[in-house]
């Protein structure tokens, strides 16, 4: 399988994690139609959580938004499971949550939400583009920095 | 109206709450095609609310996982009366949202929002499996100790 | 383009705040199939950020209200777009989510966010009645009030 999207993370040296499989009852996606549901990814890392803490504590800007964007290559590498491993099958990014571990009034989710947006549209082009909504929250999993789940259009293989 | 799925109710000896009506401009579920969006239901049962403060100060691990319980028999609640009580109708339980009242940094979201996750899959088998995000925050409604919305797929009757 | 909703809109004296256009990857709507994804809505009105801080701190819960119907106010700008013009197009709201930034254990997010369910079903009537969800947090973007994200239901034009 070499499709169009394979060669593209190719071509921008993103490497995807091993996708995580939950250790409980819910599983990482859910395809309903042509919508594929992803759940809740955090900055895990082939069994390492990455960047834990709160922004504006712990955690600079630069280090969310790193971690905002593992949120994402672990939401691509689920995506790619539920696409039979064909990522052409993407028609769309439908919509994207980013939710923000941070301290009380921190104002600057959006920024670090972007390091997943970015993602999207690095490696789908147009197609990337999605409605995203971004929180901040008091605590998450494991102390993460951020957690952001997705939903996705796709085409019938 | 004695189906598959109301027997295993009652093999689980699990009864419903009465479903709360929103005393305000919103509905407890609407559908949209083949999809069944339940409003966020809060540890309600029959005119109270259960479990009321944080985890990790006024309630335990073990109280919020009941909390996260009973938000599921509400959504359960709602979801029978949107397949006109057939809940044999339910195709795929697709994605659950739980939001946990917490202490700042608490860590444990998943264990708790398994309250919700288990009901599914002993109420539904296999289909029960859905994507799900988890998070903490800071308040909830009436001080409740948890939140959960769904997604279901249902079948048309 | 004069719609019945355009009339009731003008009957109101509701006006539309310009939509606007995020200044990064992602986009304000997306349609997929028959649903309209719109993005987290703050109270933003022809550039400015209105109703800045936290309920139960800097703010009330009339001045929250207000924040939460802007939200919906930029939600409907938006859908308007995403309809064309034609918002006769909207079939019913499905799902409104919304996040009230407060201060820690405050209760009455639900009373805040009916200033965007209340919003829809002045617009819409009984079709804009949806599932929603409304929990805290401590932190939104900008420091701002409130977000809400929403999901309608379109025909095609």
């Amino acid at each position: 399988m070499s499709g169009k999207i394979e060669k593209r993370l190719d071509d921008l040296g993103i490497v995807l994690p091993e996708p995580a499989s939950p250790a409980a009852n819910y599983v990482p996606f859910i395809i309903s139609g042509s919508l594929v549901f992803i759940a809740g990814q955090i900055p895990f890392w082939n069994g390492d959580i990455l960047h834990i803490g709160k922004v504006g504590a712990e955690l600079t800007m630069e280090e969310a938004k790193k971690a905002a964007r593992i949120c994402g290559l672990n939401i691509l590498a689920q995506l790619k499971i539920a696409c039979g491993s064909d990522l052409d099958r993407v028609n769309k990014c439908v919509k994207i949550g980013v939710f923000v571990n941070c301290i009380d009034g921190f104002k600057q989710q959006p920024e670090i939400a972007n390091g997943v947006s970015d993602l999207m549209v690095e490696v789908f082009g147009e197609t990337g583009r999605h409605a995203r909504f971004a929180i901040g929250t008091n605590a998450l999993p494991r102390n993460c920095a951020t957690e952001a789940d997705a939903v996705f259009e796709i085409s019938s293989n």
